[in-house]
């Protein structure tokens, strides 16, 4: 059968520099609207969606008009519940992908632990003064992690990592998961499980590594931020919707939260008047937690890999 | 009896903001002449010397100037043999003191770690096109740290926590010592002992924490760089003098040396036209891998308690 690939917000820069044979169809930007989407389709009788953009929902209704001319769509993301209506898209034949669950999860898990010591050891601020002929040792005293209490929200592949991680680092590792009452799959003798409200009063670190669901959405919110330790720093390798973006500045700029890290925001790419990104408590990144030189080419051989139908 | 110090290049502003109860003496810069510093001396009755500079060094014929003043030269260092002439001081009667060895090797290793992984994930790079409104997710491809070899230089306290914090990174752990025919005092069955050459070949990433001796000084020098496994990334948690730096800026500038990570410098503070200051290749700390709030608070309270003689 002939593909006729659309790329839908997928970073073209990206495949040009350094996957230039795997663009084999035409691309549309993710802020693309529904009826926008449909003509494309019908226009260029694409079959297959190469879909990269995470504020784009494919409802029942959308599904309904392209089923005809749609086989596949193929996220380059591992959580696709908040992107797709599953149940429809089976309902219209249309197959959909995505890829494996344990991709790069150990990268993502770095990335995690990069931002939150970045956070705590002031390396941005150090290096900036510097550059600027400023030798401060004073004002910027940065933090041991060695005794403090770190926190897991997620016990995915992801959070298990993070774990493994700081195993040998002197951290008291708190772990909360979905079902606290189903025990785990293996032998956790370094961390111990509880709830989201213990976890967030007892946390100096707190790491959120959970798929956006129904349940996960807005989690993190003005009732889950008053429960924080103060002083705390979070760390966001999940999805921008974990958390109430707005709330969290409110906590950033109330100092109950110290910093908070993030890869991820509620709409991508950010605009710059976001709340986060003027906010000197913020360390920022553009969703790449993943990207490392290893996990990108794993990632485009396996996405390509699985355009066949 | 009666004690008069002096602070020889003490961060005033660090001690008033946090420890003004300590200040009971006179301060002096670290830059100050052998001439000067023995007038100081004699002018105000000094008996104890509160050392915190690094490139002043206390000479026999130094030492005997002030031999009937000074009783005591107080180090807030570990490593003190570039120091002070040892020797001269035990013959002068004078004691010298300095901080126990092991007092902050856990947030010294902890922030070799920070550099190094700020370094491989593009941390800086990031955050500072985010805060300029550039989504650029294709220019930074970060690193993973699963599957890279990792050499540690140096099996002191801080090395050995290196190699404890990333002992389940996923890295191949390469160590040397300055006696590998001795024997390990511990079992080592995550990490293996090679000689610098062997590890300079082999490491992804290399982290220095050898104390300054002779047989350390510039031991990082041009023969030594040009071992390097091309694209290397290093970290320097030991002293300045440990390498090279003309050599460090030319293998940076070349792109052998793809990053140096340094919190030391051959003279401290830094001068703003110093060849790391504007190399884009560096990420640069103010010698403060030591200086968390829990350290600090460590540190002053044991080098304070030692000043009675």
């Amino acid at each position: 059968m002939n593909m006729n690939l659309l790329y839908i917000g997928a970073c073209r820069e990206n495949l040009e520099t350094y996957y230039p044979d795997y663009i084999k169809g035409i691309f549309i930007d993710g802020g693309v609207t529904h009826e926008t989407l449909v003509a494309v389709i019908k226009e260029h009788g694409i079959n297959v969606l190469m879909v990269d953009v995470l504020d784009f929902f494919f409802t029942a209704d959308l599904l309904e008009k392209v089923k005809d001319d749609v086989r596949l769509i193929n996220f380059s993301y591992q959580s696709i519940e908040s992107l797709v209506d599953l149940n429809a898209a089976r309902d219209f034949g249309i197959i959909v992908k995505k890829l494996p669950r344990d991709i790069y999860c150990k990268e993502v898990a770095e990335f995690a632990l990069a931002q939150l010591l970045c956070a705590c050891k002031g390396s941005l601020i150090f290096d900036r003064d510097m550059r600027t002929g400023v030798w401060n040792q004073a004002a910027h005293t940065n933090l041991s992690m060695t005794g403090k209490t770190l926190g897991i929200v997620g016990y995915g592949n992801i959070g298990r990592h993070v774990a493994t991680l700081c195993q040998t680092w002197g951290m008291d590792i708190l772990v909360t998961k979905k079902d606290l009452d189903t025990p785990p799959d293996h032998m956790t003798p370094y961390y111990r499980f509880v709830d989201l409200s213990t976890l967030m009063a007892q946390s100096n670190f707190i790491v959120l590594a959970v798929p956006l669901t129904k349940e996960t959405r807005y989690m993190v919110n003005q009732e889950c931020l008053a429960k924080l330790k103060p002083g705390a720093i979070m760390v966001n390798v999940s999805r921008g919707d974990i958390v109430d973006e707005e709330a969290v500045a409110h906590a950033l700029n109330s100092g109950v939260l110290y910093k908070y890290c993030t890869d991820v925001f509620s709409k991508e790419p950010v605009e710059k008047s976001h709340c986060f990104v003027n906010n000197p408590h913020t360390l920022l990144s553009p969703h790449v937690a993943w990207a490392t030189k290893m996990s990108l080419k794993k990632t485009y051989d396996i996405w390509f890999g699985q355009t066949q139908i």
